[in-house]
């Protein structure tokens, strides 16, 4: 039966399928026809398990539930004073002054980011292109106009404010960048920051590759000066630690950041209070032990091999065409042989030698003619993605 | 800094601050003021552990997470195959002809209920109340204008569209309702279903305290004929199995029902495949062994404890006052003594006898002047909770 309401209109303007699920689609059509096995580098999800310290925490905590002393029920909706403290000295080792009251825990980046456009009334919307399609996808979905700034060879897939109108808007910046690879240096960030001040514009920074940031490059915005008056930060630990199957993120907002009269923290922590009802305790209890001292040397000697692995492939293609992305960073975005569109060289990279990646134009019109691929694999996997690429017939 | 932006307008409809954090605030000044303890019967948090065989599965799945061989990354979005396999199994059960793919796992029912309404348009929408303030807070923050219907003594706080105009509508329906424990038989839910069908209008029916139904009564909407073309049920483990601080929920969308030439189930799918990552596969996991056989019932053992504790409170209550909840309701909800308006009774049981309570005008206006308590709670705990009920100086 057909309901007689109104769909909300915003759905319109959505393409009709998620990028990653037509990468998904077009891979398992290749298997049914041709059997076999492929190397997916397409989605940036784990290749290596959960690190021992974070699974001992895991089953502790598992423990605890069934334990008639230790059992937790409702989480705090903003998190657990423990893991709001240990993400609290995560900023302050970056030199950033967050506090844990500032911290707001979630079940994932994505979620976070796309609702916290929830707080906003209707706002012009800046994006530099190509990016994570989330930041778009909400912004359609809230029914925001969107200007999208774009990232190219010439200014290496860093755009900066430039030149824009002095409009308030909502801006979202991703770095090191999904899918380009590319980082902002302390000036870009800085320019960034003048301008939202300038224009009382915020800006939503997605740090969630921020371990993979090279040497002398920022970790958080708040190394920029100013930033915590303007700025609020999305963080993960999905690719840190491994967590893109447990489930845990987080928001930071200086209390010092006011819209329409009330503060940005209020009126997120009356969201959160109204439409969620806070993150598992058992995965909490995770995230904690990710941050510890035993935890983050874990974690950082699995991202150290998924550096490694980039610079192996990336090594190669900047041999044979031009490579945006940075040292050791989790994506390689590299320009297709002359003459293919992103999704013509998705096929024939996969029907060539059974290797599946990102088109680029999936994340923004700047996309078309460049290619991502993951590093998050096994050294192992790498190796043999390497063999592949080699082989293909399309390089000069 | 003062952002340039617009605050989103929906917000200044919301009150202040959310009922339960009320509640907190002014348990906590009590006992800042006066010491010693309490007894909290306001929120419906658990009061045992969650049963062996879902420790025993999230052990497992957390020690997968750690295996080279076993460890997973992103979930699929609607939530795992062998969940939601159960989860169907659940409803057949129940004589319900849902399918897996008609399933849609998620992190917590509150969260997809007020997530849902992203969907439709600008709608008139229609809250029975006294109720959970999720579906008022979400449909004010989404911009809707609701229609509430009065639940009171008169209609045993079940209120039925009779009379109501035929405009289409967003229903939200909660049985076993909270607060007020009551729940709609057959003929009171087919009425609404009637209704829904003849109006164009879908219904958003909370089904969180299924396991709480008495003998007889429908457990689920899809009891009523023709619900399968016109309702969306949210359901969750919260309740039956103690997963408030574990997290599953699940939303179940009949593939029959269109919205604007869209398939519902399509929009639902899109909306999370662009703003959610899907649940922690530990979670799933306990999910899985909660709706196992051995699982199910040592849940139910736990159910019926809370069960119990609501005879006993409401077999005193109903000596001394009108109670509206029905037989082993997880709430009771009764009439305060004559005088005292919701607030005031909180203050005065809180003052005289040291027991936490929930007031009933948190609910909505029609619960003004009644009074919430959980019946989540140990049994020792419920029985020293009705002997200070029993020393309280107001009842005549």
């Amino acid at each position: 039966m057909s309901l007689k309401l109104d769909k909300a209109g915003e759905f319109d303007s959505l393409s009709a399928s998620y990028l990653f699920s037509e990468v998904r689609q077009r891979k398992s059509k290749f298997l049914g026809k041709n059997g076999g096995e492929v190397i997916d580098m397409g989605v940036g999800d784990i290749a290596y398990p959960v690190c021992e310290t974070v699974v001992e925490a895991l089953v502790r905590a598992s423990l605890e539930m069934g334990d008639n002393a230790r059992f937790r029920g409702y989480p705090p909706e903003s998190g657990y004073q423990f893991l709001k403290d240990a993400i609290a000295r995560f900023y302050v080792e970056m030199g950033a002054l967050i506090d844990a009251e500032e911290v707001f825990v979630g079940e994932g980046a994505k979620s976070d980011a796309s609702s916290f456009c929830d707080l906003f009334g209707p706002a012009e919307t800046i994006i530099p292109e190509p990016v994570y399609p989330v930041y778009r996808d909400s912004a359609l979905m809230r029914g925001n106009s969107i200007t999208y700034l774009s990232g190219n060879k010439e200014n290496d897939f860093l755009p900066l404010p430039h030149g824009l109108a002095k409009t308030p808007a909502i801006i979202w910046l991703c770095s090191p960048n999904n899918p380009t690879g590319s980082v902002y240096g302390l000036g870009g960030l800085q320019a960034w920051v003048d301008y939202a001040l300038d224009s009382g514009s915020v800006i939503l920074f997605d740090a969630a590759y921020s371990a993979f940031a090279p040497e002398g490059y920022p970790k958080t915005i708040y190394e920029a000066k100013g930033a915590e008056s303007c700025a609020v930060e999305f963080c993960s630990l999905s690719k840190s630690a491994g967590f893109t199957g447990l489930r845990c993120s987080w928001v930071t907002i200086p209390r010092g950041i006011k819209l329409g009269g009330a503060r940005l923290i209020d009126l997120w922590r009356r969201r959160q209070s109204a439409k969620f009802n806070g993150v598992s305790y058992i995965i909490q209890r995770g995230a904690e032990a990710a941050l510890s001292k035993k935890g983050a040397e874990e974690c950082a000697e699995i991202v150290n091999i998924y550096k490694k692995n980039s610079r192996i492939l990336g090594g190669f293609l900047k041999k044979v065409t031009y490579v945006g992305s940075g040292d050791g960073s989790p994506y390689i975005w590299f320009e297709c042989p002359k003459g293919f569109t992103s999704w013509e060289f998705f096929d024939r990279l996969l029907g060539e030698v059974r290797l599946v990646g990102t088109p680029g134009c999936g994340f923004g019109p700047s996309g078309e003619g460049f290619f991502r691929l993951s590093c998050f694999a096994t050294e192992e996997r790498a190796r043999e993605a390497l063999g592949r690429l080699e082989k293909l017939s399309l390089w000069n």
